[in-house]
């Protein structure tokens, strides 16, 4: 058979230092009739890079969900800098700040070769699967310990 | 033929005052494992505020592009209050705040019943075809007049 | 309070006999760099069409899942005969043809004024909340009565 | 600087034989609150599939752009045999079957191990960016030519 089950898993991009990088491509779907990426897609984007900071450190959100948890965004700023086109290549930049109660505070960046097209600021917080406001659990924190800044 | 042209137009909602409100419902495609709708899902209704509070004051897209127009975002910043779940009946607010050189400054909200679910602040820039910033061209202020804050 | 709970409920659309219409707009965010809208946006607006036709039709999905019952696809087929573009108003037809063990199929359309852009020919299926095929529960059985044809 | 630009590059799959190969993971985004993937989002990842096919084999969309050229699609058939969960790693199967005119039929199916979740039968057009059906352009056939069943 075709397929090798070792060779073809998706790639989690990979730390530089406290910092992950996710390689993403543009394609057809997030551009819009402008030329550019369609400004949403880049939170979409930033939750790619936050999901694979997680797989990378070992806690993903099947993980997660078997300890009652989900991350839920409360605030979120971006600026946009400069627009990205079909076939770019992008590395989406991860950065967890540390933990606040229920909440953690990370910084994110999309850059394409030495350009900085997009920064945001993401607060994200630990919920419980039925909605709750939760501290993060042990697990989720253990993991996180090599890659928060304090 | 059972289409009726005149009949089945897409809303595009209703002037309050200077705000703008369009109904949204929450469909199946917006909500993620969690069972809430997906956190980017509400900037692509922010988005249809905005275009449809341009098309309700008498201006879209294909008009602006004609006059070499487009609008892209340059700063978003956002807070999640609650969470809306799938059939669930929102409201997108929106109200524009005024003119700075090629910027428009935005407030927007996601209302359920009482409840305000998101806020956001959101400032766009007038763009050409490709992509230089430029002064909103005359057919957009003159629509834009008699609902701007001054 | 600005917002008025009655009025600016979002519109479900209509029944013209047994075919439900829904008017739909094409915002930024369904373009793609061609100008045009992508293909796989037309499945997010036809399963629109299919959650009113059954909101129309008085039952919704949080009705559904009240008795352990979602709707998954099984099968589609999708001919793509011409193109929409920004501001289009569009409306969106349904058809549901008839019952078949746990399976219902459904015809949709897509049109602009006199064209039609896609037709499609959709299977779904009833299952429960963890996934098993179901035969339709009678509180869905009993709303779709009078828009089958039998 | 902390990024690699050789080494962060997004992957574009590979070949086994005429066959392409995508690893695809599941994030947040794609899937809905019953827990599983949202249909319409396994055309986004088959065109993913398509459009690394291509550049895997040496055109990207920019290129065909350059010799005035966009694909867009005709029809498509899918079956959707098993739903995919989040986090799960699939892979997107893409094989190009022949051109016929300004048509190329190609055939892609996604995986989870050894399962088969979906299948898919796509036809899509060569046209030009203003929208008329063309012959594939020699660029795009000199690559593929090496990949079509003959």
């Amino acid at each position: 058979m075709a397929q090798d089950f070792e060779r073809d898993v998706p790639p989690s991009g990979r730390f530089d230092g406290r910092t992950h990088l996710l390689p993403a491509r543009v394609y057809y779907e997030v551009t819009d009739f402008t030329g550019f990426v369609y400004h949403a897609h880049y939170l979409r984007d930033f939750e790619r890079g936050r999901s694979d900071f997680l797989r990378a450190a070992g806690v993903d959100h099947t993980a997660l969900a078997g300890v009652d948890t989900a991350l839920t965004l409360t605030d979120i700023a971006i600026k946009y800098r400069k627009a990205a086109r079909i076939d770019d290549a992008l590395i989406v930049h991860t950065t967890f700040g540390g933990l606040a109660g229920a909440r953690i505070l990370i910084s994110q960046r999309i850059t394409r070769g030495p350009e900085v097209l997009v920064e945001g600021q993401v607060t994200v917080c630990c919920i419980s699967m039925t909605g709750q406001a939760k501290r993060p659990p042990a697990l989720l924190v253990d993991k996180l310990k090599p890659y928060l800044d304090t």
